[in-house]
């Protein structure tokens, strides 16, 4: 049974409390294992990766091949049926084109003091893309991914994934067809992320490392995180979903499903208004549990990290899901623009009762790698600016020295860097 | 001496090469003592603040005070020069100005598929400043970390600051007044920070944390980094400059020393077409160096890590300095911009022989809070989106689940995820 709390309760503060700072991550510590599988990669290179790949996948690199083929890909694509093909075509376009409109704008002008001021900004020269074997090989998280990067511009993409056993999704081969990746390398786990972030014989390195993974990929990014960029520290997927009394409840309880059956460690939680809604739904979510093939998964993460929780009204309903800052929140309401405003940190939102979150997760556009575990505080969804970089200028005149200058020579002297003050006062007249 | 060398030299790629891949951080391994550190700050909070504080800075905040008073950096703001007042407020004006054109855009809008789709970016709640005690305690740092957070909305802003034997610089202070900070705690090191990310009964948790520090500090960002966000890993100081021989060879000589003198693990790199102006710069380096205050400390930086590199012409020199991709670039020719249009990855570029890049640290706007040691390949300079966060949104009504919906419940299905497919499918019609 999930929790159930209700904010009239005397005791309902300290429970909420606890709901919030509950940790769901894993504290395996791996961090130890990935340091000496970087190590050994940065050393030995694609030796390393050969030997690490018959080990934890089991096949021989050299017998295998190191690389997917791009007519590998070509006859996946062809492989797959129509309806599929259509699906990923149509994820594709849309994804471009939400994308497209999160290109940053140049700036260059002259100010009031005669200073040259601007900044031009440009795409990273190679992208890594880690993209995981087996259950969790998903192409709509290959094409989440890779659009933000083609979009920035990003001239080059390598993408990395383990075939244990030397099998790959064709589903995946697919995606990366449509997305146009034409370098696949047949690695995986914190090798692979080494590899791209120090390079190999084979493989060159790569500026930026994105894509979900595992327990070591995710500590092997965080341990190179500073010698490439790497897109974020991502932990168990979550929805918060707010809805009244005239939603459906067994939509409701597919949209808290469709967390739920992702991992046992992923959460939904309920806010609703109205006390017999929260028992249609609960009910709900109890009669479809046993007809889903992830009914095992969904019925743990339920049991274990489901929520449903009663308010008096939306007015002392948002304030807590800000606390919660999640990454998916769905506002199933009569006038869901009116809860929206009072949204402060959320990764992405759904507007309305005909907008289940899992919509989004595939075709509606915007980017489904988004801030998990409280962290929508601080940071964005995956997004073209994370594939490139700024650069700000600035160009003076003798009369912009004359103007600025004198106050850069006496904060210079203050700070007490003289060749700091020495080079500008050269140059006033 | 500083490296020099002759891109005609048989070996000079191989020099050039060992040059770019040299690494100037210093490897002290104090991940284990900063692990230390945060363990204890998030289980004993204020006390494990004090303890560290008598032991590291050498005084008791139980008597000398928690906080710096706003009453504290009025007086400090009174007590210094006009001059420096004037210069600290000029100072923040323009980066105020600068800042404020990064503001991000809002987006929303309904495509023709009858999804509304949008984006809307605000402020996090909070944001830490580590600013640090001693020699390396700068006001125009403060300036820099703050402003941005101030231009992106951040209500709260809560400062960090060592004060060993209780001392603190009164120009901090008046920095401190002139940006409007009015939270600010004496305490440093990796504690100051824990105490950021995790909050203490004194000191609220904070979402974000920005600021340099030394090696404990820089430690305890990464550590933390995904409970808070941070601005980024920093390293030591570099500069190119790119020089004709039309160049006054002092004024380059004291742009070179201006990175130099930062510290002995800055860097420093002239890169010129012309042998004679190249012996002149290095004659006027060593002529300044004895001149400054600074002197040792540039002498040794210079010596270790400077380099003179001749080229035969630009094109041959600008895609070395994209694989340097300094943090900062003076582009001191005849026509910058044509060398500029060449830069892919810089942090800041100074643009024509006017331009001295210490104008940048101090009054000319853009941040001097930049990517070092190559980082420059994939992150960008400190700015108003590091204290902005992105939610996307979207809207479907009827007309737009029929239209789209079809391809998400096809996608979930291929991916094994049936109750993400239910809660599109109930919806369809």
């Amino acid at each position: 049974m999930p929790l159930r709390l209700d904010s009239r309760d005397g005791d309902f503060a300290a429970a909420f409390t606890a709901l919030v700072d509950a940790r769901r991550e894993a504290d395996a510590d791996v961090s130890r294992d990935v340091t000496a599988i970087l190590r050994r990669v940065r050393a030995e290179g694609d030796a390393a990766l050969a030997d690490y790949t018959a080990r934890f996948d089991r096949h021989d690199l050299n017998v295998s091949g190191w690389a997917v083929t791009p007519a590998e890909c070509r006859a996946a694509l062809e492989s797959i049926p129509t309806e599929l093909r259509d699906a990923l075509q149509l994820a594709a376009a849309r994804i471009t084109a939400y994308h497209e409109k999160q290109k940053p704008q140049d700036s260059d002008g002259v100010d009031g003091a005669g200073v040259r001021l601007g900044a031009r900004w440009s795409a990273v020269d190679a992208a890594g893309l880690y993209v995981p074997g087996g259950r969790a090989a998903y192409p709509s998280s290959l094409l989440m991914n890779v659009i933000p990067a083609k979009v920035a511009g990003v001239s080059r993409i390598a993408m990395v994934t383990p075939t244990p056993g030397g099998e790959i999704n064709p589903l995946v081969l697919a995606a990366a067809q449509i997305a146009g990746i034409e370098e696949i390398w047949r690695v995986g786990g914190a090798q692979a992320v080494a590899a791209l972030a120090y390079g190999t014989d084979r493989i060159r390195p790569v500026d930026v490392i994105t894509g979900p993974g595992n327990a070591w990929v995710a500590e092997a990014k965080r341990q190179l995180y500073g010698v490439v960029g790497i897109d974020m520290v991502a932990g168990p997927s979550e929805i918060v979903v707010v809805a009244d009394a005239k939603n459906d409840p067994e939509w409701i309880a597919a949209d808290l499903l469709s967390q739920s059956e992702h991992d046992p460690t992923s959460q939904s939680i309920l806010f609703t208004d109205d006390a017999a809604f929260a028992d249609a739904a609960a009910a709900a979510v109890e009669r479809q549990i046993p007809r889903l093939s992830t009914g095992a998964v969904a019925a743990a993460s339920w049991a274990v990290n489901g929520a449903i929780i009663l308010v008096r009204d939306w007015d002392e309903a948002m304030p807590l899901v800000d606390r919660l800052a999640p990454e998916h929140l769905e506002l199933a309401v009569d006038d869901p623009d009116a809860l929206f405003a009072q949204v402060r940190h959320a990764g992405s939102v759904f507007l309305g009762r005909m907008t289940p979150e899992a919509v989004g997760d595939y075709v509606a556009g915007p980017n489904h790698v988004l801030p998990t575990g409280r962290r929508a505080r601080f940071s964005s969804g995956l997004s073209v600016l994370d594939f490139m970089k700024r650069t700000s200028f600035l160009g003076l005149d003798q009369g912009a020295v004359n103007a600025i200058g004198p106050a850069a020579v006496a904060l210079a002297k203050a700070e007490g860097l003289p060749a700091h003050a020495a080079s500008v006062a050269l140059r006033l007249q």
